[in-house]
């Protein structure tokens, strides 16, 4: 049995001042997706992209989640830096309250929360830092999901604690065989098509090919691409075309 | 007739990772006022400290304001940027927001917003950036006031939009013969009995000698001294000891 | 009579980390131009395009200058700030000696310096200004040639230092009646061949149209067009092919 | 048989903008000390600051040395960053070629350089990074000495190929068994005098007792205290005092 619908995300505003990142423009992004994770200001992202990219989640109807980062602009959030928890933990909360005033300015909330990059990385397998930013996430913003990877300890403290929490499964990374995802620093080129069936297969048997050539199991509740892959619109689009082909919504998840 | 009560604000939370700054820790400073001036990350202040001040905050309780800056490290805030109303109205969100959640953390809410230093003076000139400041406000945050001259676009337009706003008598500040505050890069020094007499008559007579010898009026809702200014934790106690053998409380305003 | 030979010159380098800037890459713009002014850090530019850039010129032949700006990524330094001469003038120095590291390392000198956006609109105005940056010029660097307008009081400072300067005539900026170049935040789109025509007639007449339609003269050793012009690469060699047809090398000025 | 002389290093300049940092001013520290090490503006240092140093040195005909560390403000450069080796070479030599020029602004030359907090704790443990380093200063800077833990990649490399290189013996910081010092966050409080004699025995006897109470042997060409250590003027009063005391003349190492 099919699902009725998934939530397709994607990373956005990821430039800053003068300069743009990716050949996506986030216009065009937006009526693709489901679920937008906008830059906070750290890794890229500026108070201006922050305030466009909430205008354009509200008249999109998608939903507009924080995406914060370790404060590393020249390497783009995907350097991790050696700074305890506490520090991390105040960096996301400080980058969440920034987005979230952009949100109310529009009328909308915040959908969700994804830390960016490696940080992500980072959270994925330190449970300290996992626990301490579930503990502070459930007091400024108990309902406020945060995306993650299902092999991970931020999935596994994000359960323990009751806090809502999406996985995701990656339609432009690869995989490898416990399930885990291979970072790259750089994005490297995909066939729109390849990456849709990669998609619609993993919403239908819940199987993707890992890089070794065995078959994996994967249970997610959102599809993530990202806006600097190259040909990103059109990833976006053939994974959108191709799930609604097989009778699956492209839509948030009701909170 | 005197007044009953007067809120005393100072800024604070003016260091950045190692650095602190002032000779009065914020930890001294906290129990003789009733509004603190958070930095908040662009010209001083980061995320630890910010977190720290909100806990402060609420355990004093003293009110916690947003004190938001241009972006301008190096200079401190005290040196103008030629940006578009737009990208400082943004700017100030951006910092507005990053300290609300802190608030939220540790249960209180923002009680006021005051740009730093040069945005403070270039809000106060420029009826344009003070009409997009409280344009935005009034869709953010209503009810939060912002603190301001007398003299000042910012005052005038508040007033216009019906917004609330707070005027500040500078306790560690001259005044011109215009009732204007003379913007000092420096901190001078001073005696705290000379400030707190000031500050007395100010409250009492709602006049204070300028800086040619003749009195001006001032009206305003809030006294304001600086944690960088010399010997600021004394200054702070002999204003409060001063108001109070007066008759008068140091509380902020019901809002 | 026309002149035999004439320098081209390039504002370069000017991404920063992940992110390029405008639709020309460096590798491409290098055959055409004499001259690179290559971003230093403050406005765009980090360590490694630095690098990359000192190796390209020595590859090309290309001299090498430095362009510092005031310390302004969000604006891409675009927007002055009111900072002290002193303290400009230790961020250009700062900046130039960054980049000269990475001319030693490539086997090559700095040719030139020339301050980037607001920071050129500053210096062109400000005696001042314009006075320390020359005379801390003649201590470090008393043979490297800054670029400047020819109306402007850095090229009279120059002058009456015995500095050496060059004066610029922009290919892809409008012209006001005094000979000033209007400034722009952001750069319009050009027809290369108009603007090529507008090069040959400034060497061969010495003369360009103003934005009210009347000729104005204009002496300068050194014509500049802007990276992140649309269709800056286009521009550059209509430039060039245009000056060699008419019998004018492209060369950078003996020193 | 005693040594005649040694060097006397501390790191220096590391305020930032209206910031300072450590109790002993830069003016208060230069009489005592033979070799600064200047923080580079990655860390800590800004151009302002970067300048007075360079005066002070020459009025003090002390040893400038460049003292670059990983792009981390809110850390203070103590927070390792995972970057490339190419990255971090290119940053360092950034940051040399800064300070450099400011050396030629007050008619001297850089004396040697010191990699800051965790990058020079990163250079000691990676020979990839520190064979890159040294192999890019054999090119910019073939004569300018490097200073590191005599145990530690970089004297390892810096050896075999044959830069210049000295060894530090940190007054101010705990051995382990190893040899190697104990990373510490925080400055701990000293005694000035027990620091002095921990000094004497060093250069008299070559050995220093580690933290479980052993001797250690300890082989250096400088000693090192830290602006930030609690007491800082005391503590580098009193080694300068102990030392000439014993006939040890404080100086800097003949190139």
């Amino acid at each position: 049995m099919t699902r009725a619908s998934i939530d397709l995300n994607c990373d956005m505003g990821e430039g800053f001042g003068h300069w743009s990142y990716g050949d996506a423009p986030d216009e065009d992004l937006m009526p693709i997706i489901s679920s937008a994770n906008v830059a906070t200001g750290f890794h890229a992202g500026d108070p201006m992209i922050m305030d466009r990219l909430a205008g354009l989640a509200r008249e999109h109807d998608v939903g507009l989640g924080a995406h914060p980062a370790y404060r590393d602009m020249q390497g783009f959030g995907r350097r991790a830096i050696a700074a305890s928890s506490e520090e991390l933990v105040n960096d996301i909360l400080y980058q969440v309250g920034a987005l979230d005033i952009f949100a109310r300015r529009h009328g909308i909330a915040l959908s969700h929360v994804k830390p960016h990059g490696a940080l992500y990385m980072t959270a994925a397998k330190d449970r300290a830092l996992s626990e301490k930013l579930i503990e502070a996430l459930q007091v400024v913003a108990p309902n406020l999901p945060i995306f993650c990877m299902g092999v991970s300890e931020t999935w596994e403290v994000a359960q323990a604690a009751g806090h809502p929490a999406r996985r995701e499964f990656y339609a432009d990374r690869e995989y490898d065989a416990s399930g885990a995802i291979v970072f790259a620093r750089k994005a490297p080129s995909f066939e729109p098509a390849a990456l849709a069936d990669k998609c619609v297969r993993a919403c239908v048997e819940g199987k993707v090919t890992c890089i070794d050539g065995h078959d994996v199991d994967v249970a997610f509740e959102s599809i993530c691409f990202h806006s600097d892959t190259p040909g990103a619109r059109d990833i976006g689009r053939a994974i959108r075309d191709a799930l609604e082909a097989e009778g699956i919504t492209v839509a948030r998840p009701a909170s």
